[in-house]
């Protein structure tokens, strides 16, 4: 079978690690040219006057082949003589910032203030490390991600990084959303694409603002492309991050049941690990195919042979369905 | 002799390296906290959306203990990993910023930006650095040192770092300057001073600006304090930077003599080096007195003895003169 463009070209929802490492192997898959990697910038924020975007830093760092493998965030080898100068002004270093990831958001900064969007911007960054693959901003507009806890509510980085996910999550909000919109490349990267991929990001956090966007969980649904998830919950746990106790915190399941109740319209077909595979008729009762594989992503070789299986349970999907 | 409150505090006027080093060497014969330097602001520029201060920086650099002795500019041990990384992303590194030094930078322009002025910031960052001084912007406007060549105008920058000075100087302006008005905290350090020290700056793009904003020369040649000058031009030749060429292409003498012919309305009293003693009785022709010594200023021993050399001067010449 001869697939069409439409076919062959790839668009992935993606947060930050667990997304840039799938984003990584599809690229690595198709040609890199019919990949978009939409991302989320709801975590993005402010420090001393720079924008800092970690999501889509990661995932263009990762695609760039800078990424710090041991973290997955940030530069590989970078130093953080930056951040200790700043330190010694008084300023507590509680978000680290490498030296180089600092050109980043200076560069972004400052073409932010000249005028260009977010969009434009990544777009030149990522050009210039190397990334032929479209790294795309779920919106150009502000969008941050409110925690509320017992006690307060906090900015998304406040909770994440500074309180390092102390705090008990009572509910999630994205202000500005309601009058934000996703940019136009992203929307025609979904409503173009031949297989949306929902990667293995927190589907709250990193998958659920760009769905939360004004009009684009319909867009999503509607689209004509093959609406193909992965798990970010193996055996009940998150890979990384605070994933599995939001989703139980906030009453769902901390399981690959559970997100996949959460994309129950959205998606034909969903990637769980071999670990849970005993919850595989209970997905399928949700109205999506279930495949089974393994899950965890290591190296970059193993971010590719899933990158593959997902595109092939596209393919099989398809078939299926036509 | 016991001196009073104005006799023993001391002001002095200064640009980069050479300004630096004689403040360092006055931090270290007065209290810290009875010695205010006024510093040239007409070299500062913003790159990549930062407001860079290279004069500012350099003196509190070295009143910090931190400059680089191999330049007198920088910090000491500075890596540059965030200028490889901006030069990574496709632009010329032409003015070197350390990775330290960006962090100065980044909280300066931050500040900046909310609203503070120059010389509240400066304040700050030195202050975080253990700087007892009062290190003063000439100004919080901007102004802006142009040098015009045979063939165009250049920024100041443009001339002095990326082109390395090769132009022929054909006339120097302050852009801004007849708008811009001497900060309130400078002038009081000026109008109370037991001694100004004119440091051994160039005359024309360090000391210049600070005289040529409106109405200070005028307050410096009245302040009563002491006015004591020490030659930055030693055997014809500047110790650093293109002040001998400037002066010549410019059509002064390149000479100690061609310095203070530019004070000559201000100085009460000329250092000079002893290579310049046959240039004495010219000079004190001018209406100054004239010390002469070893005044190349190496280690942080030697900017001390100079520095206690000047305030001997000036109180020889006050005992002169009462």
């Amino acid at each position: 079978m001869s697939l069409t463009q439409r076919e062959r070209s790839v668009t992935a929802l993606a947060g930050g690690v667990g997304g840039a490492k799938l984003a990584q192997g599809l690229a690595d898959v198709v040609p890199p040219s019919s990949l978009s990697i939409v991302v989320n910038t709801a975590d993005d924020f402010d420090l001393w006057g720079l924008r800092i975007c970690p999501d889509l830093d990661t995932v263009m760092y990762t695609l760039a082949g800078l990424a710090n493998p041991a973290t997955g965030w940030g530069i590989a080898g970078d130093s953080s003589a930056t951040l200790d100068a700043i330190a010694r002004y008084g300023e507590a270093p509680w978000f680290q910032l490498g030296d180089q990831d600092f050109a980043t958001h200076i560069l972004r900064s400052e073409a932010l203030r000249s005028g260009a969007t977010l969009t434009e911007v990544t777009g030149k960054l990522s050009h210039n490390l190397g990334v032929a693959s479209s790294i795309l901003p779920m919106t150009d507009d502000i969008v941050s991600t409110m925690i509320r806890t017992p006690e307060t509510v906090l900015a998304f980085q406040d909770y994440f990084v500074r309180r390092r996910q102390v705090d008990t999550v009572t509910g999630v909000t994205f202000a500005g959303i309601e009058n934000a919109s996703m940019s136009a490349v992203a929307l025609a990267a979904i409503d173009s694409a031949g297989v949306i991929v929902f990667c293995p990001s927190n589907p709250l956090v990193s998958i659920g603002p760009i769905l939360s966007l004004p009009g684009v969980r319909d867009r999503v649904r509607k689209a004509p492309g093959l609406r193909v998830g992965v798990s970010p919950i193996i055996g009940g746990k998150a890979i990384k991050g605070p994933a599995d106790r939001m989703l139980e915190s906030l009453g769902h399941e901390s399981s690959a049941y559970g997100v996949a109740h959460l994309y129950a319209d959205l998606l034909d077909v969903f990637v769980i690990d071999t670990r849970d595979e005993f919850d595989r008729a209970r997905i399928e009762d949700l109205g999506m195919r279930v495949v089974v594989t393994d899950a965890v992503m290591g190296d970059r070789g193993d971010r590719a042979r899933l990158a593959g299986e997902v595109l092939d349970a596209a393919g099989m999907a398809r078939e299926a369905v036509s």
